[in-house]
């Protein structure tokens, strides 16, 4: 795809932005295994296999990212310690993070969050700011009190560079991967794993997956320019992003082959399915790319090699109660 | 221990039964990878490694002693096909075996059992007898009509052979393990896994965990004979099994040190934690080790190095909505 259109040229995430945020995260974060899934993905008529960040550190891909951009801040400005604004993966990631380099991490979080991803925060050693109020008003506010360091969830480079680092593990592991989906937000992992792919294996195709219900990723590439979506909403609560930003929208017009969309009833059909098959316990978000391989919106040929990012596993277990039945088998595959 | 007095010395398994046993399925079965859950151990104050029987096909450990015993039959018996009588993860491995060798199953099943399980078994090509009425009675004139061979699903030889290869496996990927816990029900698995590593490690103690409700193996090494115990129930389905078997409790005599007994609610609560933790889809049976190592009745020293046999991932989703609220956090290692 082209660069954007009237916009002045942008530096791109380059191989070697991710190759130094490799090197930056080695020890700090979990090299994740690939797994292979020949029943599922023969239920499907691909070969598939998972790339298991839901193992990740904090239970997500999202350390990957918010500790490359904590370990690239200049010295005097780590010191003052980072702050995000999040109800999901990113609180406990940039929470996790400050922790890894001994510096102070707040997180504001809606006080609806959910009490175990509020609880994480804490146990990393994070202050936790809860507001029933605007969550936007208050984040500003608790920066301009706390002089912290804002880390954005996805729409910076070096988190871009950071998550990059699934890409270079997908290539080493899957070198033959014909496909490689990625859920998407805000944009963050997809940006980063089809910038190491574009330079590392430009054969294979990245496509990103979002809800139809927060699209904000193929509204902004329908725009040519990032969008707003406050009314966001999925069960996929990871993707429910209000917005993508002029980073990870440059990136995905760059090197992302497209982005398809998929109904939260899929999502959840193919969550049912897959976390029967694989005995992973996925999260919503995580089963995105697999709704996309299930209802056949990718059209690809018979026996593609496919590599499915699963992102995270970070799930209320009540929700597995509500799952529809999947359909009953025990046969799989494992590396 | 010693041999069970007042009976003949019986000949039990021997390492090179389980060697045998492994050439035998090697291609057929998976060998599972250990996992490692720092995090998940330090919270009980172990170096903890999961064995991941739950991603061997047929979401169990039973198809390496079904399959070992089917393909252990002379050719005339074997072409009979094969039977048994099974609510559980035993009738898919039994189902699967006879598939894998080509040979007719059937499988013997309460009308009660959980549909997915039936219909496990029907994938693989088994004919499925369900009945209301008495399941031995039915099972029994089943044989009688199909002339198939019946495979017991623990008290054999060969399925101790066979269910030794968890053993070897774990010897050879952690040949520093101090102590291995196994989930007992009718006491096939860790029989097998206790003589490989009786034989390998010596050093390496084998103790095994059943649910206080349904405690036949406790209950027949005190007795110093196989027991029967209709009334056994436990969340742990998988363990309820309502006897013991001469063969079993002989390798148990011979080869673990000691059997403990978990409650029903502890099996819960380390199964909430543990999936939370290691975001794998354990069934209850796995998890009952685990419950051992969370209420300390195993008095460990702090850091011993400890495997847990995860032996299946076959479970109810909806389980999973009814479970009690883990403690919150989202740090674990993997390998």
């Amino acid at each position: 795809m082209t660069a954007a259109v009237g916009t002045a040229a942008r530096r791109l995430v380059t191989l070697d932005d991710v190759r130094a945020a490799a090197a930056r995260l080695a020890g700090r974060v979990h090299r994740t295994p690939v797994l292979r899934q020949g029943g599922l993905g023969a239920a499907w008529g691909v070969r598939l296999d998972l790339k298991a960040e839901l193992f990740q550190r904090t239970g997500s891909f999202k350390l990957r990212g918010a500790l490359n951009a904590v370990l690239t801040l200049p010295p005097a400005e780590r010191a003052r310690g980072v702050i995000t604004l999040s109800a999901g993966n990113a609180g406990a990631a940039v929470a996790c993070a400050a922790a890894c380099v001994g510096v102070p991490g707040t997180v504001v979080m809606p006080a609806t969050a959910v009490p175990a991803k509020i609880a994480a925060c804490r146990a990393y050693g994070a202050e936790v700011v809860l507001t029933d109020g605007d969550l936007l008003e208050t984040y500003l506010a608790t920066v301009a009190r706390t002089g912290r360091v804002p880390v954005h969830p996805f729409d910076d480079p070096e988190v871009v560079a950071g998550t990059g680092t699934v890409g270079l593990e997908i290539a080493e592991d899957v070198p033959d991967a014909e496909v490689v989906l990625v859920p998407v937000g805000g944009g963050g992992l997809v940006s980063g794993v089809a910038t190491a792919l574009a330079a590392l294996a430009p054969g294979t195709r990245v496509i990103g997956v979002e809800p139809e219900t927060a699209d904000a990723m193929s509204r902004s590439l329908q725009a040519g320019a990032p969008v707003r979506l406050p009314g966001a909403r999925s069960v996929a609560d990871g993707l429910a992003a209000p917005m993508t930003g002029q980073v990870t929208v440059d990136h995905v017009q760059a090197h992302v082959e497209r982005v398809v969309r998929v109904a939260d009833e899929d999502i959840l059909r193919a969550l049912a399915l897959a976390v029967t098959r694989t005995k992973l316990l996925l999260e919503p978000s995580a089963a995105a790319p697999l709704a996309a391989l299930m209802t056949g919106v990718l059209e690809l040929p018979p026996g593609t090699r496919v590599v499915s990012v699963a992102s995270g596993g970070n799930v209320d277990l009540a929700l597995f109660g509500r799952l529809p039945t999947p359909e009953p088998t025990h046969e799989r595959e494992v590396p």
